[in-house]
C-alpha cells in the first residue's frame, strides 16, 4: 500500500496524500467532500486538495499548489471545474505559525465528541493525561497533562483564522499539534506528512479514549 | 477504486452504482439482500438493482431500466431470475417530486436509532443542529437547524408512498434531502449519484453525532 | 470479490466459504480461530471447516466432507494434520432438523451481548420486535414478534446438541433461523450458503440494533 | 492474504509479521507507530520491527535480530536511520519467562479501557469469566475464572520490566498470555506468531465484552 518511487519527490507525496485520504475516508475521519491534507510541493509551496470533491477520489493531478506565505495559488490542476479548498487560509496559517508541513483536517465525529466533553466542562481546551499515547507528540510524556485548545465553530472556514491564531499563540498551547473546532472536528499536523499522519492517528485515539472515559459524566451533566 | 470510463456514460453509471453498493455494504448501511440504490440510465430512464439479493453481489448487466413517471420497466437484466426492487415505486416518486437522479436506501442502525430519538422527543421529524457537517447539504448552513422528516414504517414498502408523498411537500422539509423510516433506515437522493453518495455519507454522520449527543436521554426517557 | 466458476458446483461452494469466512473475520464474527461455516458438497455431504485453524486462512482445499445423518468423515483433506470442525455434530443436527444445507458459528459479541439481554429479561429467548430487517427471515414480517431461543453454553460444543434439539422442536420458535448460546455466540443457517449469509447478516443487525435498543435497562437492572 | 512460501522459514516469518502488522493498524491495535510483534529468526534469535515508524509500514528487510537471551541485537536492517523497538526487552523478558517466539503490543483503546475496569475494581488483575472465547488459551476452559495481570504504566517501556518480571513469576497468573499495562494497552503472546496472533483475537475480544459488561459499573462508581 506505501506509495513507491523517491519519497522525497512532489510526485511522492502527491501519491502519498492521495493514498492517506483515502484511508482517512475509510476510517469515518473525511467524508461527504469534507475534510482534507496538504502537503509540501516542490519549491516551498504546498500542496491542496480540491474544494467540493470527495478527497477519497482526489486523483493525483488534481492538487492545487499554494504559497503558503499568502495563500495565493501558485499552479492549478488542469481540470478547469476544480477550486482549491477553504482549509487553505488555515494550513498557510498553521505552516507559518508552526513550521507545519503538512495539515490534516478531520471531520471525525470522535473529535466533535471530544469537543463537547470540553463544552461539558466548561474549559477552553481538552485536558488529555493518563495515556502512554500522548508520547507520540513531540515532547510530551504519558505523565503530562497535555491541553488541546478547543475553538468555536464559524459558519466559513477561513472565519475561523482569527481563533486559531489566537490559540497558535498561547502559551498554554505550545505543546499541541492540534486545534478542536466545536461541532465540526479537528486541525491536526506535523512538520511533514508522515509525521501529520502519526499525529493524526494518535490524536484521534486520544479523542476517543477522552470521549469514552469521560464523556458519561458530560452527558450526565447536560 | 473509482469507476473507470466516461464518467456520463451509462456503463460508468453502472459501474460506480456497483461500486457504491459494495462501499456501502462494508459500513453497514446495505445488508442483508436489503437497501439499495438507483442512478440515471440512458434516455431518461432509472437504472435499478434486482429485489431479494446480496446488494454488493449485483453486477453491472443485472440492473433493471424503469420509468421514472410511472415505474414501468423499460428493460430488464438477461437473467430471467431478478425482478425489479421493492424501491422502484418510492425511487421514482422522490424523481419526481425532487428531481433526484439518484436515491439510496440505507437499512443502516444509524439511521433506525435517529428515529428512536425523533419518537423519544414525540416529534415527527428530526432536528439536527450544531453540527459543521450540516453544510454538505445544499442551502444548509451550520447555524440552521434542519429538520428531517420521520415517518412511520408499513408492512410493504410501496405503502410508505401515502407518507412520503405528504412530507415531499410539507415546507418543514423542504431542504431535507432524506426521510428517515422508523424501525427501517432511510431514502437520501441528490441530483445525481455523486452527490446522492454525498448526502449518504452526511446523513450517516448527522445520525450518528445527534444518536451520541442526545440517544441517552432517549433511553433515560424511555 | 464474489466466487468464480458454475455456482451449482462444488468447486464454487468451497470459494465461496472461503470467501464468506474472510468476511467474517473482517466483521469480527469468527475470530481466535472460533466460528465457522458448512456447506453443501457433491453427493449430499457437508463441507466443514478444520477446527483449531484461523478460519480466514482456510483453503478450499482444507475442508472435510461428513455425512449430515451421522457426522461419518466421508472424505478428509490432504493435509493429515487438520481434524474436523467441533461444530459438526450441531451443524448435522440442524442439517436433519431444518433441511439446513449452510449454518454458520458466529462468535459476535453483539451475539454475546443479546444473549444477557434475554437474560436480564428473564427469558430463554430474544423477542425481536419493530425491525424492518425481521422481513430478511421466511415468513417473518415487520409487526411480528420474532423469538429467537436461548440456550445455556456447556464446556464442549457437542454437550449442546440436547439443548439444540430440544429448542429445534419447540414449536415457539419455529420461525427462528438462529439459536443464541448464551456466553458463547449463535447458530445461523439457511437453504443454501447464500441464504445462510443473508440471516447471518440479518441476525446481527437485529442482535445488534436490540441491544443497543435494550441493552441499557439490562444494565441497569443488573 | 497469508503469506506465501514455506511456512517455516524466516523469509515466510518476516512475511507474515508485516502481514500482522497491517492487519493489526486496520483494527486499531497498533497506531500512531506505537505497538508492535516479535517472532523468531533463524538460528533462536528473535526479528524485532524498528521504532518511532509507521507498523504498516515496516518492509520485510526492516527487522532487527536480537538474542533473547540479553537482547543484543545480532543483525540490524541496511536502512542505517532505524533503531530496535523499544518492546526489545519486554519481549526478551517474555520469551525467556514463558518460551514465548512471539509477542504483540497492541496499543488497543479496549485493552486501556478493561485496565479501568480492573482499576474501578480495585483489583491488581482483570478477571474474565463466562465466555466461550475463554477456550482459545491453552488450559483455559468456559467455566473457568481467569486472570490477567494489570501493571502500572512507566514513562519509558523498559522501565516495565520489574513490575512484567513480578506478574510473569506470580501464580495467580500462571494460565495468563497477556498482561494489561494501565492506560497503555497490552502484551499477549504465544509459542509462534500465528499462535500469538490467536491470543492477540482471543484478548482483544475478551476485553471488549468485559468493558460492554461491566465498564457501565465502573462509570457509575467514578
Amino acid at each position: 500500500m506505501p506509495a513507491d518511487g523517491d519519497p522525497g519527490s512532489e510526485a511522492a507525496t502527491r501519491a502519498l496524500l492521495v493514498e492517506l485520504l483515502g484511508e482517512f475516508w475509510r476510517r469515518g475521519w473525511v467524508s461527504g467532500t469534507g475534510g482534507g491534507i496538504c502537503g509540501p510541493a516542490d519549491g516551498g509551496g504546498l500542496l491542496l486538495a480540491p474544494t467540493g470533491v470527495h478527497k477519497e477520489r482526489v486523483r493525483p493531478d488534481e492538487f492545487f499548489t499554494v504559497d503558503p506565505a499568502d495563500g495565493r495559488v501558485l499552479r492549478s490542476p488542469e481540470r478547469a471545474d476544480l477550486r482549491p479548498s477553504e482549509c487553505s487560509s488555515i494550513f498557510c496559517l498553521t505552516h507559518r505559525a508552526r513550521g507545519a508541513w503538512s495539515v490534516v483536517h478531520s471531520h471525525a465525529l470522535a473529535a466533535v465528541l471530544a469537543g463537547d466533553v470540553a463544552v461539558a466542562e466548561g474549559a477552553d481546551h481538552l485536558a488529555i493525561r493518563e495515556l502512554e499515547m500522548l508520547k507520540g507528540i513531540p515532547g510530551v510524556s504519558n505523565v503530562d497533562t497535555h491541553l488541546v485548545p478547543v475553538i468555536r465553530n464559524t459558519p466559513r472556514e477561513p472565519e475561523l483564522v482569527g481563533q486559531l491564531a489566537a490559540v497558535l499563540a498561547d502559551p498554554r498551547f505550545a505543546a499541541s499539534r492540534a486545534i478542536i473546532v466545536r461541532d465540526h472536528g479537528a486541525y491536526i499536523w506535523g512538520d511533514d506528512v508522515l509525521e501529520a499522519k502519526r499525529h493524526t492517528e494518535v490524536y484521534h485515539f486520544l479523542f476517543e479514549a477522552t470521549v469514552a472515559r469521560r464523556g458519561r459524566h458530560m452527558e450526565e451533566r447536560a
